[in-house]
């Protein structure tokens, strides 16, 4: 354990995982790895004990009491889950790609909803692997609801895995992945669905398919089954982005047809430029700011500084609550980018709050 | 020089390349270090200068007679330069990306259209590179009009610098790269273009954006000006596939919006089923047939044979024309799929042709 976070676990701190699969077992073993014990439940009993075969988990329990729990179903599962697991105790989390419907079913100070940026090409608890968050991106979507102390331990944990984390509303982490992962996904079926009924009529479409259409088309090979339970979950999101793409070859069209080789020249070179400044990897922040407010041990109002930051899109890079024996409440500790702690400092004093800002 | 068409050279072959840009400059390279006497042009006096220090080309010469010339300049400016060509002598071809509009352009028995599905990152002919072509697919388009003598020319020196041939219809070439890389190209750029704009409000987005993003935007970092022009060259084409695409974006939006998971899967599981099959690389074909028909020594007669190869979508592996002393005219033969063999061989008896097929 390293982190902020850590001061909130006891000397052996107890994990749950509900749901045993690739994702699941990767957390339980990693979490093993840092010295937890983890109890692990799974609705499939084949799944469940090949979890503990396989030394995923330390025990399978159906009802686990633990400090943390990850809940790592399918979303449409998830809110029935993690109220289970909430009214057992101790701090919830989840794993699953569409955060709104979650988040807005959950209203708990002790929920705090994750999505790890992180996947494998293997299928199932057999492809596990401890490292499979490093250098990952993690997001967190907490809310006015969530005490800041839970997010401060799943942040932590979360940390802890080798992951980044990257603090989002809901609703934003659901219109962001619908553009960088689910639309792209769809698009690349599409173009391979349309190559495909082409190519019954001509084989020689495959030979000239060079590296750039493989490119393309590469996710379209992944499991189809996650997707339909994405596209049911993230609907309303897919929809709106895939209006605007087809805004956008509305666009493409016309310049096309009209030989308009300027303005076409201005979308692909505006393209280019982005792409090219594409960070390979996780970007590192150079520069890094502790922005500090007293407050007093209300939950209600340290959340409300941390949905502050949330909703004016900065990045919570770490987090922790410090109590303090000399003075009633405590202290609010964000560490944020540093080009943005003083907008944050400003907000936060507008509101009547003491606030000292430290360049780290 | 190896196969079948390098009877028809002297012994110290003459290539001429006009346009000494990567494409020309790679040409020249491999011809150089397979004994073929190579002048070079280019409009551009520092262009051709440089070609000459580095070795891509033996000479400089503004009207160059060759036995085989390659016009590797922009589509728009290959009939102009290729006919200048043809009036000097030898037999000519191109490497445009875009075939219909120049083979429309060029009926002439001497002139053979091409396509080399090779690229590189490098621009200029500093990054030309002998080996560029190795493996890749040359296709070569063929007409009615086009002498056997030449096409065999022709496929033979591309199979000399490592390169598959694939033997297309023009049109039928120009709608399959629109397809597999002309429109793909496209919408890496709108992708792209789309993920930008909301990455002003949201610089998380980048951070969100993983494998799959990177993998479908790759092919947008690169130089916009080939793409202007072949949005021009290749309009119609382009055109359809958009239209194509455009339809199955609006059919994938009603599946998602009525949450058709049935359909929806269908779609994704065929696209998984194609991207799956995809071969790596040229696919090795197995078996071949020679097709051999005999033919009186008339040009127009042995095209049409060609030509209905191309037509019925039978590549030509190889093709080769023998003249017999023994007898008037010679013999086409034409390396093809095993498995195609008979087909052509049936069409050919029924225009009263006698014909032999032999496996290879």
């Amino acid at each position: 354990m390293n982190g902020r976070g850590a001061n909130l676990l006891p000397a052996e701190p107890r994990a749950a995982i509900i749901g045993t699969g690739l994702m699941g077992g990767s957390v339980g073993l990693a979490l093993k790895r840092d010295g937890w014990h983890v109890s692990g439940w799974d609705l499939d009993p084949d799944r469940r004990s090949l979890a503990l075969e396989l030394g995923v988990v330390d025990e399978i329990e159906e009802h686990p009491v633990a400090d943390l729990t990850f809940v790592s179903v399918p979303v449409s599962s998830v809110p029935e889950i993690a109220l289970a697991a909430l009214e057992r105790g101790g701090v919830v989390t989840d794993i699953g790609s569409v955060k709104a419907p979650v988040v807005a079913a959950l209203h708990h100070p002790r929920f705090v909803g994750g999505h790890p940026m992180a996947g494998s090409e293997a299928v199932g608890v057999r492809g596990a692997n401890p490292d499979l968050f490093s250098g990952a991106v993690w997001v967190l979507t907490p809310t006015e609801s969530t005490d800041p102390e839970a997010q401060a331990l799943v942040h932590s944990v979360v940390r802890s895995l080798g992951a980044e984390v990257l603090t989002l509303d809901a609703e934003q982490h659901d219109r962001l992945v619908a553009t960088v992962s689910h639309v792209p996904h769809l698009m690349a079926a599409m173009l391979m669905g349309l190559a495909a009924d082409r190519s019954v009529e001509h084989s020689a479409l495959l030979r000239l398919a060079a590296g750039g259409f493989r490119d393309m088309t590469r996710i379209a090979s992944g499991d189809p089954r996650m997707w339909l339970d994405i596209c049911v979950d993230n609907r309303d999101a897919i929809l709106g982005v895939l209006d605007e793409f087809a805004d956008r070859l509305t666009d493409m069209r016309s310049l096309v047809e009209d030989g308009d080789s300027a303005s076409l020249r201005d979308r692909l070179t505006l393209a280019q430029s982005a792409r090219r400044s594409l960070p390979i990897g996780v970007p590192e922040v150079e520069n890094l700011a502790e922005v500090a407010v007293p407050i007093p041990d209300r939950p209600g109002e340290l959340a409300e500084v941390t949905a502050l930051a949330t909703s004016l899109s900065i990045n919570v890079y770490d987090i922790e609550v410090v109590h303090s024996a000399e003075e009633q409440g405590g202290r609010l500790l964000l560490v944020v980018d540093a080009a943005r702690a003083s907008e944050l400092a400003g907000v936060l004093r507008d509101s009547g709050r003491r606030v000292s800002v430290n360049d780290l």
